[in-house]
This record gives C-alpha cells, sequence and structure tokens, in this order.
C-alpha cells in the first residue's frame, strides 16, 4: 500500500532562504579569525616572459607586512590533474594571471601597497595565443610539464567512436558540415573567491574555509599540493555566493593562502576583488567545432562526426575533460547508429578554462541543434518532425552504451512544440522592423551522478535527538541548488517529522561522510538515495518499538505529522516518544544510523563506453525571439521549458533551478563574453561583461515532465545543470528562423546580426 | 589468544596539551563573534530584603547600551531542580548573588558603568544565615517556592536505612557519637565563568559557548528557562579552564545571557571576573552531621546512624542531592550490617551549594574516618587493624545493594599501610616544637557511572576517512580529565592505528550523540565501552574484508602498526587501503559506525537500594603531617595514595588526576574556606582564599590497584573524584596523631590546632 506523498511534490521555501534575506549567512568573506591576517597576490603583467628578478625587500620593510613569498620560499607539488600548475611561478610566467608572489599583513590596504613595492623584472616576449598556431610543428612548448608524446601543445586528447561511419555515411542523403565557434565566458559568482587558513603549528593540523564544491577531493588535492598528509587538513565550507562548477578545481590562491598562514602561524583571508575575479577565475572552455552530421532519406539521422580544438589556456584544469561530457551529446542525443569523436585540449598563452554549469554540453548541444535545424532545411523537413522522428527513447541502450531506463525526450520535446504554439506559428512577414523567429532544441545529460571517480557516492548519518528533532548529517555540498531543503523534504515525508524539526549538518569534513562533491546534478538523485537508505535503517529500529507500544505489526504503521499510527487501530504515538522508549529503556539505544548509496553505473572504459550514470535527464525548449532589424538586437519573448526531471521533488526549487539556467544560458547565447585579447582579460568589471539583468528577463513556462525512475528518490532525477544546455541553440535557431541566417558562433550580439544579415542579403 | 597491550597503560600526554601550553586552545572567554556584545549582571547589595523600586533609565540612556533588562521585561520560568530559583529577581532578594537587572552594552566597560547606573531601592530585612535557625517552628519562609510538607524551610529531605538497628546497637561494646562541621569550599576554576549566547532571529536558533559538563541535560533546562524548544538549542563547548562539578548545573547568568542576545538580536557574552566568580559559584555543600557508630567486642562494625543537616542557602541546586552519595558511604564503605540516614537541606539566606568532586563523599568519608579512629582509640585497637577487619570484598553486595564485583578495598589499605611504613613508625617524642602523625583513611566512590537519569549510557560515532585517519565522534565531554587521550588511546590500541591519526569531536549538541555528561567519574569508563561498542562494530566491517585480501581467516587477524598483518601467514595489508578498498569498490561502503553504551546498573527505588553503577572504585591514603606546636602549622611531608583503577589506561593522566585530587583535598583540609558571614561572602580573591600552590605540596606516591573489573574498558574503573576524598580525614587523623587532638571540622588552620592544643592541655 503506497502511502501519498505528503511533502514531496509541495511548492516548500528553501530552510536558508530566511537566513540569506536577512544576511545572516556567513559567506567565505564573512569569516573573522582572531590574529586573523589578510593575503593578496602579485601577478604578472606579462602573458608570457622570462622573470628575471623579484625583489621583495621593500614589501618586506612596510610595516604590518608579516609575510612575503615566492616560489624560492615553499616546497611544493604543481597542481591540476595533469600536474602542469607551479602554485608560484618561477622563471617564467605562461598567462596573465600567473602568481608571482604572495604577501599577508595586518590589513588588506598594507597587503595591496606591499604588491606595489614587489619589484619584478621581465624579458617579455611574444605568446601563442590561438590553439591553431600552437599545433603548428614549430610552435613552442608553451607548458613545461607538458607530457603528451605527440605534440607538446596539446594538453588533453579524447577520442570515441562508435558504430559503422562509413557505412552511415553512404547510407546518407543530407550531410551538413559546419564549424562553429564557442566564446569565453565566465561564472560571475555573486561572492568573489574567498578563503581562509588556519594552520596549527602545534598540531600540525590546517582548517580550509573554502567555497570547494568537492571537499574530500580537494582535501586531498591541497595536501598533494602542501605535501601534507590529507587527514592532517580540515574543509568547512561557508556558504558559497555561486558554484556553477567554479570551485570544482582547487587554484593557486588556495594553497598561497596556506602556505601563508603555515609561514606566519596566524589565520590569513584571501578575498577576490570583483576585477580579480574576472581576471582570474576560469572559464568556459572556448573551442572550435567542426561537425558533421547525416541523415537518410527519411530523415533518420545517419552518423556525426566532430572535430573540436579547445584552447586551454596556459595550464589545465578540468576544462580539458569537458569532451567527456560533449561526446555523450554526440553519441547519444537522438538515435545516432555511428559516431567519431575527437577533441584536442590546446594549450596557448591565455588565461584557462575550469568546469561550467553543463561541462561542455552546452557547446556540443548548440552546434548539434543548429546541424539539425541546417539539415531540416536543407532536406525540406519539419524542424519539430525531425527532432521527434530521431528522439531517443525508453529502453534504448546508446552506442555509447548510455541505459536510458527512462526517457522523457520525446515527451519534452511533444510538450515544448505543443506549448509553443510551434504548429500553428505563422510565417514570418518580412516587411516590418521587429522580426519574430521561433526556435527549438533538446539536450541529454546525466541526471544519476556520473562515476568518473571510483566512487559517485554520498554518505549520510541520522540522528534523532530525545526531543524529536533530527539531524541529518549529509557528505553532499549545499551551493544555493536546494539540497538542503529537498533532504529535510525526504526526511519530513518518511518520517512525519515537521520541516522545523530538521537540521542539516553539511560544511565540516571532519563530520560528514564522504561523498564526491557537488557537480554533474548528482545531489539530489545520489544525497537523496542515501539519506532514503539511512532514514530506512532508522525506521527498522523505530518502527519494531513502536509497534510493541501500539500493540499492532510494524507494516501497519505510517510516519505522518510527528506520530506513528497504526492503520489497523487507528491509534498513534508520539515519534519522539518511542524515540525516547528505545533511548531511556533497556536495552538502551540511540536512534542513529548511517548509510552510503552508490549509483548503479559503470566507471567507463577506455574507449569511454558504458552506462556511466543512474539515470538520464531530457529536456526541450522552444524559444520565441524577436530581432530587431535595424539595431540587431535580439529580445527573448517566451521561453518553453519541458523537462524530464523524473519526479519533481520540491517545486519552488525547481522552479528557481530553472530559471537559473535558462537565464544563465540567455547570457552565454546574447551577451557575455570574457574578451580575451593577445592573453589579456579585457572585460574586468560589470559594465564590460554584460550579464542578463531582471529587465532581460522573458516569460519562462515549465512543464515537468515526471518518468518516475526506479534508481532515484521517489523516481527524481538530476536538474541543475540541464536547464541551461538547451537555450543558446533555441535562441539560434530562433533568430536563425526570424531572419533567416545562419548562427554559427555566440554570443548573438547586435554586431554580428547586422553583419549577418548585411553578407545574406 | 590475548595480544600484548600496545598503547594502554603506557604512559601518553594529553592530546591537547601542546594547544593548551602554546596558548592555542580557545576558552570560553576567546570566543569571538561579530557583532558581539557583552553582558553584565547587576547583584543585590543585600542577603535579604525587599525590591521597592528598579530605575535602569539612566543605564539606558548610556551610549554603547543596547539592551537593559530586569524580571519585568522577560517571561521565563523558574530554574534548578526544584524549580526554587527565579532567573532576575522580583520584589524581594534572598541572598547575595541574587540577580536583579542585566546589561548587554558594546564594550565591557560600558556595560559595567551602565550596571552603576542602575538605582534599584530596598528594604533592607534580618536574613536567617543558620540552618538550625531556619528550622525552627516560628521561622518565616525562606524561598516562596519551596513544596516541603513538613517544614517550607526544608529544601530536600533523604531517609535512607538497612538492617536492625537496635540490634546491632544491642550487640555494640563501643559507640561512638560525634558532630562534624563541614565549611564551605568553591571550585576555584582558573577559567572563570563565561558563555556566549547567539540567538538568530531568522531561524529562531539559540546556539550557547558553554562551559556545561551536561550538554544535553543543559539543553534541556536552557529550553525550560526560555520557554523554547530544546532542539533550537545548541550547545557548542569551548575548552573548558576546569569544572569539578561546577557547570553540573545551569546558573541564572546563562539564561540571562540567552535573554540579552534573544532581546538584542546579537551575540552577547558573560565572562566572570575573579570577584563575581567567588561571589556567586556555587560551593561545596557545608553541613553539620551528628554521626555515631558502633562496633562488636571483635572490632567489627555493627551499625552507623547519621542525621545531617545542610546550609542548603537560599535556592536549591545539586548540591542538596549530595546525601545520594554520602549515604552510599554510611552504607557500604567498610561491612557494616545496619544503617540509618537522615539528611535535610535547609534554606538559608547564604549563597547556595552545588555539585563538587567527591560530591558529598569528602564530607561523609571524613567523618566516618574521623569516627573509626576515635573508635579504635577507645578499643584499645590500632587503627590499621580495625579497618582491615572491616574491609569491604570482592563479591560483597551490601546493604545497600552495592554489588563489589572487584574489589581492591583491602589491596588498597593493605598497600599504604605497608609503604608508609605505618607499622614501623616510631611512637610520638612529645617533647620538641614539631610533632610528626600518620593517619589513614579510605574510600568507597561509584566507578561506572551512576544510573540517576533513566539513561546513563553514552553514544559514539566513528569514522575513517579514506586516509586512515579515524574520527571519533563521542557524546562524552572533556574537561580536562584526559577523556579525548584515553580515548584516542582506546583506539590505538584495537585499531593498530597511529595517535596521531585521530582526532575528536565532542563539543557540539547538534552533531555528538547523547551523553548524560560528565560527572561521577563515568568517563573513561562509560564513553571508553561506547568507543569499543562503536570499535567492535568497525572490525566486523573491517576485517571480512581484510581476511578475503590477506587469504586468511578474520579470526587470524592482528591490527597493528597501521597494518592488518595474518597471525597465520604473516602477510600484512595497510589499513587505509582496506578502507579504501571497502569504499571504492562494489558494493562499495563507508566505515562509519555507532554504538550506544548503558552500564549495567540500577536506577534505585524509592528506598535508594539497588546497584547504582557499572563498578565501585576504591582508594586508601596514609598521609604523614607535621605540626609546628608553637604556630599551629600543619605541613603534609608524604601523602601515600593507593586506589583500585581497575586497570591503569593512561600512566601520565591518571598521576595528574591522583595529585590534583590530592592536592584539593590538602586545600579542603588546611587552608580553604569561602567564608560567609551574615550572608555576606567575605572571601573574594586569592589573597583572602587559599588555594594550596606548588610549594605546599608533598612528595605524592602513588600506588594503582589493578583489579581488572570485567565491565569496564580492558578492566579499568572510575579515577576522577575518588583521590580527593580520602586526603582530608587522614590528615585529620595525622594531625590527632600527632598531637593527640580531636579534630571535628575542617579546615584544619593553624588558630584552630593552637585552640585545640590550648583545650586539651
Amino acid at each position: 500500500m503506497k502511502k501519498e506523498l505528503k511533502v514531496i511534490g509541495k511548492p516548500t521555501p528553501k530552510l536558508d532562504a530566511n537566513i540569506k534575506a536577512a544576511g545572516q549567512a556567513v559567506y567565505g568573506n564573512d569569516i573573522v579569525l582572531p590574529n586573523m591576517l589578510y593575503g593578496a597576490i602579485l601577478r604578472t603583467e606579462h602573458p608570457l616572459a622570462e622573470i628575471l628578478s623579484i625583489d621583495t625587500s621593500k614589501a618586506k620593510q612596510l610595516p604590518g607586512v608579516v609575510c612575503v613569498i615566492t616560489a624560492d620560499d615553499v616546497d611544493v607539488n604543481n597542481i591540476s590533474y595533469k600536474r602542469d600548475h607551479p602554485i608560484l611561478k618561477k622563471g617564467k610566467v605562461n598567462c596573465i594571471r600567473d602568481e608571482i608572489a604572495a604577501v599577508a599583513a595586518e590589513t588588506k590596504e598594507i597587503a595591496q601597497k606591499a604588491l606595489s613595492l614587489i619589484e619584478v623584472k621581465y624579458r617579455v616576449k611574444e605568446g601563442i595565443f590561438d590553439p591553431f598556431e600552437a599545433l603548428k610543428e614549430d610552435a613552442p612548448q608553451i607548458n613545461e610539464f607538458s607530457t603528451d608524446e605527440q605534440n607538446k601543445n596539446i594538453a588533453h586528447a579524447f577520442h570515441y567512436e562508435h558504430g559503422n561511419l562509413q557505412e552511415q555515411k553512404d547510407k546518407s542523403v543530407c550531410i551538413v558540415k559546419r564549424r562553429y565557434n564557442m566564446p569565453r565566458v565566465t561564472h560571475c559568482c555573486l561572492g568573489t573567491c574567498a578563503i581562509t587558513a588556519d594552520y596549527s603549528t602545534v598540531e600540525n593540523r590546517l582548517t580550509l574555509y573554502s567555497g570547494t564544491q568537492v571537499p574530500f577531493l580537494y582535501q586531498r588535492d591541497i595536501a598533494r599540493a602542501l605535501k601534507m598528509e590529507p587527514s592532517r587538513i580540515r574543509i568547512i565550507q561557508p556558504v558559497i555566493g555561486g558554484g556553477f562548477g567554479s570551485k570544482l578545481d582547487m587554484y593557486p590562491y588556495e594553497p598561497i593562502c596556506a602556505l601563508l598562514s603555515i609561514k606566519t602561524g596566524q589565520p590569513v583571508q584571501i578575498v577576490y576583488s570583483r576585477e580579480e575575479e574576472f581576471l582570474a577565475s576560469p572559464t568556459r572552455q572556448p573551442m572550435v567545432m567542426d561537425i558533421t552530421t547525416g541523415a537518410d532519406k527519411e530523415g533518420k539521422f545517419t552518423f556525426r562526426e566532430a572535430k573540436i580544438i579547445m584552447d586551454n589556456g596556459a595550464y589545465t584544469s578540468w576544462g580539458a575533460t569537458t569532451p567527456f561530457v560533449m561526446m555523450q551529446t554526440f553519441s547519444s542525443l537522438y538515435q545516432v547508429p555511428a559516431c567519431l569523436f575527437d577533441a584536442y585540449a590546446v594549450y596557448t598563452n591565455n588565461t584557462f578554462a575550469g568546469s561550467f554549469r553543463g561541462y561542455g554540453n552546452p557547446q556540443a548541444t548548440f552546434a548539434l541543434e543548429r546541424n539539425i535545424d541546417l539539415m531540416a532545411e536543407e532536406m525540406g523537413m519539419d524542424k519539430a518532425e525531425i527532432r521527434l522522428n530521431n528522439a531517443n527513447f525508453e529502453g534504448e541502450i546508446t552506442g555509447q552504451g548510455l541505459q536510458f531506463k527512462t526517457c522523457g525526450h520525446r515527451a519534452a520535446l511533444e510538450t515544448v512544440i505543443d506549448k509553443s504554439g510551434y504548429n500553428k506559428r505563422k510565417s514570418n512577414d518580412n516587411s516590418g522592423r521587429y522580426k519574430k523567429g521561433i526556435g527549438l532544441a533538446s539536450m541529454l545529460h546525466v541526471g544519476g551522478g556520473a562515476k568518473i571517480y571510483p566512487s559517485d557516492g554520498c554518505g549520510t548519518t541520522v540522528k534523532f535527538d530525545s526531543f524529536g528533532y533530527l539531524t541529518i548529517i549529509t557528505g553532499s555540498t549545499e551551493i544555493g541548488q536546494g539540497s538542503e531543503t529537498v533532504l529535510a523534504m525526504i526526511a519530513s515525508e518518511e518520517l512525519g517529522v515537521d520541516m522545523g524539526k530538521i537540521r542539516i549538518i553539511n560544511t565540516d569534513t571532519d563530520i560528514k561522510p564522504w561523498d564526491v562533491g557537488v557537480h554533474a546534478s548528482r545531489t539530489s538523485f545520489v544525497a537523496g538515495n542515501s539519506l532514503l537508505g539511512a532514514i530506512n535503517k532508522l525506521k527498522n529500529k523505530i518502527s519494531p518499538k513502536a509497534a510493541q507500544l501500539l500493540k499492532t505489526n510494524v507494516e501497519d504503521l505510517i510516519y505522518e505529522n510527528g506520530l506513528i499510527t497504526s492503520r489497523k487501530t487507528g491509534e498513534s504515538i508520539k515519534l519522539d516518544k518511542v524515540v525516547r522508549e528505545i533511548h531511556f529503556r533497556a536495552p538502551n539505544e540511540l536512534c542513529i544510523e548511517s548509510y552510503y548509496y552508490e549509483p548503479d553505473s559503470e566507471f567507463q572504459d577506455k574507449g569511454y563506453k558504458g552506462n556511466v550514470s543512474g539515470a538520464y535527464a531530457f529536456a526541450a525548449q522552444a524559444i520565441e525571439v524577436e530581432v530587431d532589424t535595424y539595431t540587431g538586437n535580439v529580445k527573448v519573448l517566451n521561453v518553453y521549458v519541458a523537462q524530464d526531471v523524473g519526479r519533481v521533488l520540491n517545486p519552488l526549487g525547481l522552479a528557481g533551478q530553472i530559471e537559473g539556467g535558462v537565464v544563465m544560458g540567455m547570457g552565454y547565447a546574447l551577451t557575455e563574453e570574457l574578451i580575451v585579447e593577445k592573453g589579456r582579460v579585457l572585460t574586468l568589471s560589470f559594465h564590460d561583461y554584460k550579464l542578463p539583468t531582471a529587465c532581460d528577463i522573458p516569460e519562462i513556462h515549465f512543464y515537468p515532465i515526471e518518468t518516475l525512475d526506479k534508481a532515484g528518490p521517489y523516481g527524481a532525477k538530476g536538474v541543475g545543470e540541464a536547464p541551461l544546455i538547451p537555450t543558446p541553440p533555441a535562441i539560434a535557431n530562433a533568430v536563425s528562423d526570424a531572419i533567416g541566417v545562419k548562427i554559427d558562433g555566440l554570443p548573438i550580439t547586435p554586431e554580428k546580426v547586422l553583419k549577418a544579415m548585411k553578407k545574406k542579403s
């Protein structure tokens, strides 16, 4: 007998909404420790130069300066998963954000002043800023720690294939080949990077107050960087002012802050200014994609061929591994019998790319969905029909081995086609100034974690106190996505405990069980399942006692409204009373249980084949735009979003994620670009880097598709990244629809629109 | 096959020694929170008075004052287990420490200035300061919330009896009746009382940084006082600068600090000055004891009769319940067939008594051991022999129902008699100025907790991280007794993990499992057993995997030096590798386990019968003194201590507890007294209140008795309170031995010695 859901699916405000609105949340930059110093970092002025000398003597003499360090003062390992990134640079700088020296001082002002007193002499050189230039045989080696056998300027290469490409090419009646150019954008977290390091000299213990999204991997990485034992490092995660993937890797400022604390024996805090945030944050991976796709005479897709050159920048961060996700889109979004995928992350003297919500999928989906529109146009097919004809389906196992046990792809497409009135749209009136258009796009993303590490799991400990309050100690991390609220809702649903009587503990590696981190849209799925496992163990302890007290059977018990009730007799007992009976009567036990959940997914083989996620999310968007043909300005009028979320857990939180994602996609599509010229970042403020603001936001119509995946908590799948992914191609397709031009890159600025219209006419 | 102990029993420095020595420990007064205010409390100037008016207007106008509260501003419940103690006093004050008003201000100085601007008008009355006066029929009722049926000035009454008293009296050939007067002493914690309250208005959550010894009971008590839900209150325990029982109860300053934070919405901190610490701390229960004891012709004890009047002060704290422990000494220390025990805590207008290391046992043992010496003298028996003849024995079940499954009483007595050369001592030369004497005393105390609450248990969660470090989350509390170190030693012993790879988490009620608190010498016993239970569960998870990897049986595994080794094959595997194998290979589990340990003890019946503790500790001391007959000064020369500790866990920590206890007992015996005259405390500094200092400390010779109690961890029993208990009677008996006077009270000041010698001659 399945009980009706009482909490899950009901709009529930975020648990942390009040403290955030009241200004009581403690963000990384709010941390104050006794005796704390302020750190600051000197960066190079040149994208490529030899360092001839660094003179810190004047800085050291400045009153209030406690410590100045350069590479010569520290014994550390390179960072990044390719170990190609020195924390402090020695002998040479390779990109404009390179760290030369760092200062710890009694005030922020003294620290800044001290930086200005450090004298660095350079021999400036001409850098390489174009990855195609870097790939040339005679190009000098950019990163001295590069290990690629074939070309020292390749940081990372991916090759994937499935099916018989030639056979599928031969079958094809339409082949579209196109090059796409994807720009640099950056996360624009409203809370800039902040870290506080507190090293205890007598304990040899380092506590880091860090915004990391992956505390347990971070602990290991910081330890490797500093040559410390990982367990001597405790990570505490203050409230985070935005993550979006930017805190998935560790960057030099973090071990630098730790080094300053180790050297001084005092806590040290480093907080980026907004300018530093633009200069020294990772970006979404910029790339050039050559995409070839085919279809047979029925309009069924036959093959895809992708060759991708990514500008890696001077050092490697997770951006270089985004092909891992991109290949999934090429191999598996819509049915396709053959796929060949090659991607190269190429060193340049530009700033480097990291991970960013969607992790390559926005780029891949853009290219693929643009190509589909072009194929439809070439074949004279309806753009909705060609998509529906090729949609993924439940039970499908793709060429890459992804297993779609549930699949809302077709339903999502049908929903947005229907809701947007796509089929009823009028033919464009080409005479006026303002031209309307509509575009479609869909996407596939992991929805049940991604096993890219030997474990993709999450641990949870649940503990009732004597008064019936529940503490959930979860390994998972809250970065604003609302996971705390969803976890509390799950516990409230299962145990009948009021939401106000649940607290979440999730910010301290010394206390919380292991979790791989917040990425890959995994938290509600993985942490939710982990919590359900722990609650199940808890109920196995509580129910027999309750059944005994109520003189009924365990199977007849309902947990609701703080009570445990017998379905048979209708009699109830307070849950907290049962907890106390267990605790305070022999054999005296506490209601504490732990559980570790590991998704039923596979670590992929060397050919990247395998079912990497416990579930898959699908989404489609139909977007209506209006193009001002005088100014080239694109206005988004309506966004229709249908997304296979498995099950709606918290409609309010879900709406927030969908809307935030769509707006982030709009920024990528229309206005945002981190402009880097000859290695120098030109957009160092929100004046120059144009984020969508409240007045740009269109009507967003959201239609959740509930496929109730057996693997997910209540059937839910991951949600977080998906909503931004189809937005740029849907906008590009809509612009193309409106004014009949080809859109091959982002952002679709008025300048580019006018240029394209001019070229067309 | 029992493996040799590698860690247990080896001298091990305290884990927190370094941070304390380096000044890096964060005590309650070191807490700094953003936006924090400083609280201060206005106390009455009169032990008894009507409050006519309180005018806070001038204080409120002082710049920097944020809040001033009196009883009229708050809606709270009375505190204390008798609910007889208003947090802020209204209409009437009853003792000199009474709280009238409180201030929160931006600085400590402003807060103090504001107190001086509060104008209180009183009608002063003559108080009652002698409990015998208070017991008179016509005495006015002192505490308006008193509930005793027979006499409103009785705060609490105890009646206990076993055996046939008359029959035993009839058998007796010697009956000694004596009155003893026991003074007020106070804990003299070097860290004064400190509390920081941080109330979140939007979350309705109160966090208290408190030195409480009983965080989970405290949470409940504060909640009842403030009319809040207990679970909305989080207790965080900073490093404590001394407890000794003083933080077992909650006092008005604690809810007052919370009220100031609730009223202001800002964190508020209250730290006592040393003067306030002397004025407004609880004391050891002062009392007058009429003790009658008998012995038969063989010198076997026959009966004991005790009538005890305790000066309760104006309000009730745990001091009133010390008869609970005292009666154990009268009923069960040495074999005794009959016992009648009556004790009354009587209200006066003095300051009130709380709990203090030993909890009444120092007083009871003093009276009993003095009476034994007097009986021996009267009967012409040897004082050692009479004690040995009546000593407790293994397997004894006492008249009160205490079950001595192991018993080192006789062994302890024999040891100190032997080591002190008691039997070889020369007869006193009565001609010189300096006279030497030797005294004996022993004691019985709970050594396996004390079930005075429905559960006397402790919960523990253990968690291995991926690098083989162990986190122990224990419900127990560290107050300097070294329990963290002992717990880490136990884990190191059982798991073969280096002490440096173990961390203890024990300071946050939101995180740690329930524990009744640190009192009754219970922590190593109860928390130690709880940890062993959790480790056992952990090994049940780890061993099968290790056995599989080593191709051996679970029974053959040894955990040592970070390795798991097969006894059979000699092959080893790193423990952390096994932990990772469990975590990172299917079915993927974490090494986290929780356990709750409840001692095998009984909640006593209404007649106080029952086996209240899981084990019992015994000790004996022989103390040699030299009395200066010109000045009356008593110098302690040698202290011989033998104590049944079950098993020595950490010799270094144990020595610290023994030495600290003996010195505390010496202070009680010779120099300490909180002098209260007509309700006013006269000893408000260390100039006037004489604590023993380093140069007073004699040679302390310690001989642990290891009885290996099956109930204790490795056989260990509780240790903490015992060493101070026999010290005062042993010193008194020694002084009596030296100069032939009767010592009937403490402290044995030079003045009293001279007076007694004069009286004798």
